[in-house]
């Protein structure tokens, strides 16, 4: 056969320049050696799965609807899950009607259609800092400029949402948020809604992890102070199962039509069988009885972290470390010393049999490399414990050792 | 709340402008009126879905993988399952590892991600004439200039190729084209890979419908011509059933990782419980004895539309149409006389309880209007004759109100 005088004949797009691998896909590689402890993905329990009612409904669904579960079906999604899930919204405060919901493959599909609808090269995002490494993933293909808002342990700072003006939205996860925890407060969600309305600004807002609330439900979305100016996506992935790959978009009319157009070119549709299955459990309340399940197991997860780490991360001196405890969701956020690369940390903890994610990747701008995220969804408390302590011994060995010290320290002559 | 002096916050990318809604989809519509008689969509019959197999194999994976199935997992696809399809293509003529096979969420989703990896805006991408049009609106949002290669019925010309010298890929759907039903042979596929190679253009290679044959299986792929140059992308919708969104993408190394990592960005895998489910069918052989069942009936449903279009069609006169009967997929490609517009025929045929997809979407440059595209594997073989008897009634309809007339029958001044 004649042979090119080129090497390869693909010449890729400019804009898999900025797509790279994950690091946390990296970093679960880690996770797989036989004896690791893994705090890094975040990972749902297995044991939460409700295997027996995927049984039930699949069966129900095959007996009663095959011929559509199994057919070709509507971009926008399955109708009686559609109003299912308008209906859901009402009751947490968001009035939305059926004909704004728009199912998608997992909530991180949304993400895509969101981007690839609004976002031209070259555009300015809105993001928290840090914020979910998977938006901005689904984002950087699209090759948004990114601008970290300002915020504090309350969330993004309503008056530095004048700084992004102009930009195509402000992606925001208000509750218990991936990677810090944080929640943004009722007031807070007003005027943040205020302020993006005064900005130009529209808001795309996350929620996979309100429901998994463990001291207090969390307030009203975003959504409710600005339905016109904000899409909301949820998921089923940590209420039932993220296998099902189920999510959903509410958006307002100005662009639901536009994210069905790139709905259908991206997928079709998601599976009819899945989102039959689904509608099948949640239609008849299932999820009231299972959610508080979730959250009870989830609860001591978190009291148990909470526990392990005031006990062996120390709070004071050269190494203290600071974090603060979730109200919900899937990982604390630990703030290492100034100066330590978690990085550096993840190493000696691997060699130690334990393994977590390093904060850098989360922050779209200049990340702070003392960071670090737990989840506490995968194990449970005793191997939590365990882990924790490996973390805490494992910053021992690095201090020990001298070597990525914090500069300050080594400036200041600090002795092992 | 302060309202906002702009009717909208919201500013739609610039490749939205490009995005529009589906001519099919829109059409499709008309044909869930009630005793519409459907020619229009794709449908494969719903009594070809193995409900008893995916019945059994969802059981046997609930019972025994439910934790893993349930999960998040690779954004790959699931091991066993990319195995089975490298295996499946080596019987077909192309020599692959699984480490080539990406899973996805119907072979869609697979043009969607070529077209994000491998287009930039106002780069070419070849095509055929006409062609898929759900490939054409996979890759417009990545905002293409497309080009028409040159063909014939036995596929594009391999010497049209050097005109698409620099053009990122050619989209090329070799078996029972959609829309027109036809398909390249075993020398054409080597000359093509030739030229193409040649030309430094690579292929991307769609292949929907190979399995679907009804005379003489397909010769080997294009890819198995110019393995490092070719893209091949296959899918389980046709042979079990497309509402489970299975589909697979055949990379060479060089882009592989990209497509991978534009896959987890957009809905970080295909629900693994449908992989799992497929895989369970599919690895005892089960579509060995399944898919000559598809095909013995849908040849007796071609071989009726052929009856039908040479009983009710008129072959020679004023209204002269062409076709040829295809050997395999699903479509029959109609030409009716130039000058008559298949759109307005499609409203005479929906006043006659019958429905088409006429052709023009189907082209991405200048449509050739008198096209019509006729599927045959939704309807049985009586439904097919009456709704192909209706279609030609439309036709006289058509010619006796004279209104949009052929042209060159007008200048000769043509009666009823």
């Amino acid at each position: 056969m004649h042979r090119s005088s080129f090497p390869t004949p693909w010449r890729l797009a400019a804009r898999t320049a900025r797509m790279n691998p994950s690091a946390i896909r990296e970093i679960l590689k880690l996770t797989e050696l036989p004896g690791i402890l893994s705090l890094a993905g975040g990972l749902p329990s297995a044991d939460t799965f409700p295997v027996e009612a995927v049984r039930e409904a699949t069966e129900r669904v095959l007996r009663e609807s095959p011929r559509e579960a199994l057919q070709y079906a509507a971009s926008e999604g399955f109708a009686p899950l559609r109003e299912w899930v308008a209906a859901q919204m009402g009751r947490q405060g968001l009035a939305v009607s059926a004909a704004q919901v728009l199912i998608t493959t997992g909530s991180q599909q949304g993400l895509d259609l969101v981007g690839k609808v609004l976002i031209d090269a070259g555009s300015t995002v809105a993001v928290e800092s840090p914020t979910y490494l998977g938006a901005l993933q689904a984002f950087v293909p699209y090759e948004p400029e990114f601008v970290a808002i300002a915020g504090d342990d309350g969330g993004p700072l309503p008056q530095a949402l004048a700084s992004a003006a102009g930009a195509r939205f402000l992606y925001a996860l208000p509750n218990f948020q991936n990677p810090s925890g944080r929640s943004i407060g009722a007031a807070r969600r007003a005027e943040l809604a205020r302020a993006a309305e005064a900005a130009g600004v529209p808001i795309v807002e996350d929620n996979p992890y309100g429901d998994l609330w463990y001291d207090a439900a969390p307030p009203a979305p975003i959504a409710s102070h600005w339905r016109a100016g904000t899409v909301y996506l949820g998921s089923f992935s940590k209420v039932l199962a993220p296998g099902l790959r189920l999510g959903y978009v509410i958006a307002p009319p100005a662009i639901f039509a536009k994210l069905v157009q790139a709905k259908q070119a991206a997928d079709l549709h998601t599976p009819g069988f899945n989102q039959r299955i689904v509608h099948e459990i949640v239609r008849g309340g299932f999820l009231d009885a299972h959610v508080p399940t979730i959250r009870a197991r989830y609860r001591v997860q978190r009291d148990a972290m909470q526990a392990a780490l005031a006990a062996h991360l120390p709070s004071t001196g050269a190494l203290a470390c600071r974090w603060q405890m979730p109200g919900g969701g899937m990982f604390f956020w630990v703030e290492l010393p100034e100066g330590i690369d978690s990085e550096a940390l993840l190493a000696k903890a691997v060699e130690r049999g334990v393994a977590f994610v390093p904060g850098a990747p989360f922050f779209a701008g200049t990340p702070r490399k003392n960071t670090l995220r737990l989840s506490f969804v995968t194990l449970g408390a005793e191997a939590i414990e365990r882990g924790v302590a490996a973390i805490a011994a494992a910053l021992r060995d690095l201090q020990e050792e001298g070597a990525p010290l914090p500069r300050r320290l080594r400036t200041a002559g600090a002795q092992p």
